[in-house]
């Protein structure tokens, strides 16, 4: 908000009138989130400013501000766009393009691990965990976030196959901890890069980790 | 130990009765922090000699072994960590406290759990996910400390209990991937909050991904 108003401050009282709005609002604004997404990527939800992603894109931060309002506006719009996770993971439940004998959880390992290395979304990705791990707010946005996009389609599909120990409730508990092995994984192979997990090939993480996930979605969860 | 220093800094330069020995003794070994965390975080965890520790802060090598022992001991003390994760880690494989009838597994993640909760431990440990996660020098500085201090130690007990599918050299294999989930389960639970991981028990949190840490420790990988 500093930033802002002490550079509209700076900025000549009349600019050139422009024409052709539209064309140049929905070219300026992709700059902006390609921009965006960017700088999250690398400095994190709190240290991408607004003033930084406007100089970027070529644009005064009011700009920015005039499209988005705020800043965690701008985020999750330019978070929201390269994919659609509750799609893609319905998609991966429902097995579509599962190669055979790929159990469900081998192929939500693999499914996942082509998405986040496809180009243009690991950078976003990787924005949006720097910056739950680094910010209160983002880590609620991106809990609230996770929680309907990606666990609720995956407690759609969990539950024990063992009718005696089913329980409806513990569906989300279930999806829950398919989420912490997939952020751990995430983390281990992209953020801190452990090895071997960091340059292990995809079909040989799907295979040591859905088995993971094939007892999270509908195995035994204990003795309890 | 900064509460310590502090103390000493705000003292007078002259007292009765100082002998040097005791107040020179906490003054050297708050010098060898201050240089040892300047090292770790300019050259990373494997860079950083006791050597170069010793000569930045004007000492001999001997006398940081003599305080400090190993170089473990020495960075979770400059970072404040209130434990030494291989000795942890080990005294948890081994089961010392295990429950009757509790897995390794099970064990680990009960230990994990206890020792993250445990009072002056959570920050400290959040503090150093967190900046791993900000910094690429920070990251390379965690990613070299667990490697050595948390995987190696599980690298150590890993390993197929099938001899024809053993394979000394998947073991750093099955370490890391136990870190990805002891990661994530960090990640869920402290970090986004993620529910029900965030309140359920330690005791359902044991059954529930104990057996995950188990099948990586010694079970089957998959079908590669």
């Amino acid at each position: 908000m500093t930033a802002v108003s002490r550079r509209s401050g700076g900025r000549p009282a009349r600019q050139p009138r422009r024409t052709g709005r539209r064309a140049g609002d929905s070219g300026t604004r992709e700059a902006i989130l390609t921009s965006a997404r960017e700088l999250f990527a690398e400095h994190g939800y709190d240290r991408a400013t607004i003033r930084a992603i406007a100089a970027r894109a070529g644009v005064d931060p009011a700009l920015v501000h005039h499209f988005y309002g705020t800043k965690e506006r701008l985020f999750t719009t330019a978070m929201q766009l390269p994919i659609v996770p509750s799609e893609r993971i319905t998609a991966a439940l429902e097995g579509g393009s599962r190669e055979p004998g790929e159990t469900t959880g081998e192929h939500l390992v693999r499914s996942a691990l082509a998405v986040w290395e496809s180009p243009g979304v690991q950078g976003a990705f990787m924005g949006l965990l720097r910056s739950a791990l680094t910010s209160e707010r983002a880590a609620a946005m991106v809990r609230e976030f996770v929680t309907r996009a990606v666990l609720a389609p995956m407690a759609g599909s969990a539950g024990s196959r063992d009718p005696a120990a089913s329980d409806p409730q513990d569906a989300d508990f279930r999806a829950a901890l398919i989420g912490s092995q997939m952020l751990g994984l995430a983390m281990a192979r992209y953020l801190l890069k452990l090895e071997p997990v960091a340059s292990a090939a995809p079909d040989e993480l799907a295979a040591a980790i859905g088995p993971t996930i094939d007892r999270y979605l509908t195995g035994s969860l204990g003795s309890l």
